[in-house]
């Protein structure tokens, strides 16, 4: 067991009741405030451990750490120190917040300089990222929408089960949490109409998504096996992969989706280190037909997060319109990883690999509008009265992921963001 | 006329004959030598002027350059400084070059100091790209892919003519010229067969294209039309974006290509900046239907670039295959661009836009083996007397291109890849 993971430790810091960061769990996030350059900092509790503040006074020597590698604006450089290291990182802090550690927790200086309250604080995005792909895993969701705009006889295509698949996104309009959107306008055509037309999108949905980070850099004509392919993952993020499904229908045929899905997509703040998700792995489902051996694996690589979608509009309370968990995926991350490079395509530390819309099996799981409303053909009601079947202008969309056993809580914090009408 | 275009100038370098780097071409490139770390250089004959030693030795004095902004991996920061003085550069070396200026010419220890023998030098990828995006935008080689795969009389899927349909594909595998790729491996299933199998790609090809290079920086929700495109368009190269067709055929529906593209696309080495081209500019064609307002333009924004490609076996001449040019394309850059951003999506300097395969209408043409062979049906015989429907371990594939008009030719010099076996 992961020393850094027991679930009977205890922090000097306050932790309150259902917080999704425990001492358990420690991810890592860049922040700024009104008086910081953005930094690294993880979370405990409602603070952020100042990572800068630590490294200058000590608190972390002898772990090989360069001077300056928390003093950036991106993760980046210290991910690429490697797992020995950053896992090490975690291990010092658990032991530096352990109730019963005095070091930093009696140096009232250090302790009120290194500790930040999260309402003070900004968060980033914490990596740069260099590319990001968007996989189609979820096999209740490529289910629902085969089902809608093909054939619920065949509703999975032929390479669906043989293969994971994926597209390429665009990495330069990922965003992090409270950065707002704005609709998207684009081209439209409905199967009666003789034209596209022009304007907003009437069919703005989100997309329930986790994704992962990369660790570590390969070269071209290198892959990774299965075996070693959570090596090369940091950890896990919360993803709403905006999408505009009018758009999308007009567009998406031959190549796949474009302009309906690269002016946003949203991730939550902190990087939860695959490490702190150790305690929540399951078994993944069986996959018949059997795959082939490159996709084959051992051991248990899903993970058992649940997930939640709200929508709150401007001037009413939210409502929880999606409940679904991590652990709805056919191909786990280590497959992705695998198929993703076994072509010899190469990764950098910091690309983000998108699960794709996570739905589960029952209606009030599924991970978009689209499926929620089934194309549109039945509404949800929210609390003022007002109903969806996509998203309005001012609404906020939130999401959460949260692992949860034998009263051990290791939560992703939330993503939210609110929809500005078109300029 | 922009001054650094006059076809009259002359430069006290030597210039070959049917050279594509006269005085009024000066593109832009990275390279290194055995004892210089990467830094940028601005071809001319066959030389590369060191920018690092011009503008220490106050060559760009007055052009408001920081210090610094050329000893740097990419060129991004240089093209950030913005058009009015990267084209002011520009025309300091036309100043500087010309024959009758003699303030570099007749300073011999700077003259040997700044210029670089091309022999001596190796080219790197100029910039660092943030995103990649595909275009699919010559109809010649969409009716021909469409005519394969589909149907010759609906060879044209119905959004083809009203927006320029694109995907985004992966930064992280573009090389520059002189880098091997090693053959890709991936699942393949042919339509007879009960299940994929899995091995090296048996139909590797390559796609003759060009690039455009961003200039520009867009905020999230800011979109820039046709009028003002050119703006954010820093030059051209020329592309080839490598492709494993049988990979392709059984991944790429629903979401577009992914590992049959993303292991490997090369670039040629210079950046010929829209200035430099804009002596050759065309009218594109009459496009029918009309357009959406958005993506209607004036002035002519094609350019007339002749485009080759070689394929030279192991221990064989090279054979052009494929001769065919920049013109044939449907949908401009200016177009593109507009497409691209109208949703909001934000672009970034160093962004690369490519055009997709360009094919003129006759068979000789066709910018892929997969057109050149119509899908395997028919062979190219090499000078060796050996045969290609696709591309063999160990050949080379080259690009070129070059402008040519009134007796001035502006050139991107080679693009050369050699395709190593499987590993």
């Amino acid at each position: 067991m992961i020393k850094a993971n027991d679930p009977t430790l205890k922090s000097w810091v306050e932790v309150p009741k259902n917080s999704d960061f425990p001492i358990q769990n420690l991810p890592y996030g860049v922040f700024k405030t009104d008086y910081l350059e953005p930094v690294a900092g993880v979370a405990i509790g409602e603070y952020i451990i100042d990572m800068v503040y630590l490294n200058e006074h000590g608190y972390l020597d002898g772990l090989g750490l360069p001077i300056g590698i928390f003093n950036q604006r991106y993760l980046n450089d210290f991910i690429s120190l490697g797992k020995p290291i950053t896992n090490a990182v975690r291990e010092r802090l658990s032991e530096l917040l352990r109730h019963d550690n005095s070091q930093l927790r009696d140096n009232k200086k250090d302790r009120e300089l290194a500790l930040i309250h999260m309402d003070d604080a900004k968060m980033l995005v914490p990596v740069r990222i260099g590319d990001y792909t968007d996989f189609y895993s979820s096999e209740q969701h490529a289910y629902n929408v085969g089902s809608m705009f093909r054939d619920p006889e065949n509703a999975l295509l032929p390479n669906w089960k043989h293969l994971p698949v994926a597209y390429h996104g665009r990495a330069s309009s990922i965003i992090p949490t409270k950065v707002p959107i704005i609709r998207p306008k684009g081209q439209t055509k409905g199967p009666d109409e003789a034209a596209p037309s022009f304007g907003p999108t009437k069919r703005l949905d989100f997309e329930l998504e986790m994704a992962f980070i990369a660790a570590g850099k390969t070269e071209m004509g290198e892959n990774i096996t299965t075996a070693d392919a959570e090596d090369h993952i940091f950890g896990f993020v919360v993803f709403n992969d905006w999408s505009a499904r009018d758009i999308q229908a007009w567009e998406y045929v031959p190549l796949g989706p474009f302009l309906a899905k690269n002016f946003a997509s949203s991730i939550s703040p902190w990087i939860v280190t695959i490490e702190a998700l150790d305690p929540f792995r399951v078994a993944g489902p069986q996959q018949d037909p059997k795959v082939l051996p490159y996709l084959e694996y051992e051991g248990n690589h899903h993970f058992d997060v649940n997930l939640e979608v709200d929508i709150k509009p401007e001037n009413a309370d939210a409502l929880t319109v999606s409940r679904s968990n991590f652990q709805h995926m056919y191909w786990n991350p280590c497959q992705q990883l695998a198929h993703h490079t076994v072509n010899g395509c190469n990764i950098n530390v910091g690309d983000v690999f998108a699960s794709g819309t996570i739905s589960g099996s029952s209606p009030d799981s599924y991970g978009s509008m689209l499926e929620l409303s089934w194309m549109g053909t039945k509404s949800i009601t929210m609390k003022d009265g007002s109903e969806r079947k996509f998203i309005n202008d001012q609404d906020s969309v939130i999401m959460r992921g949260f692992a949860e056993k034998d009263g051990l809580r290791i939560g992703f914090g939330e993503v939210e963001t609110k929809v500005l009408p078109s300029l």
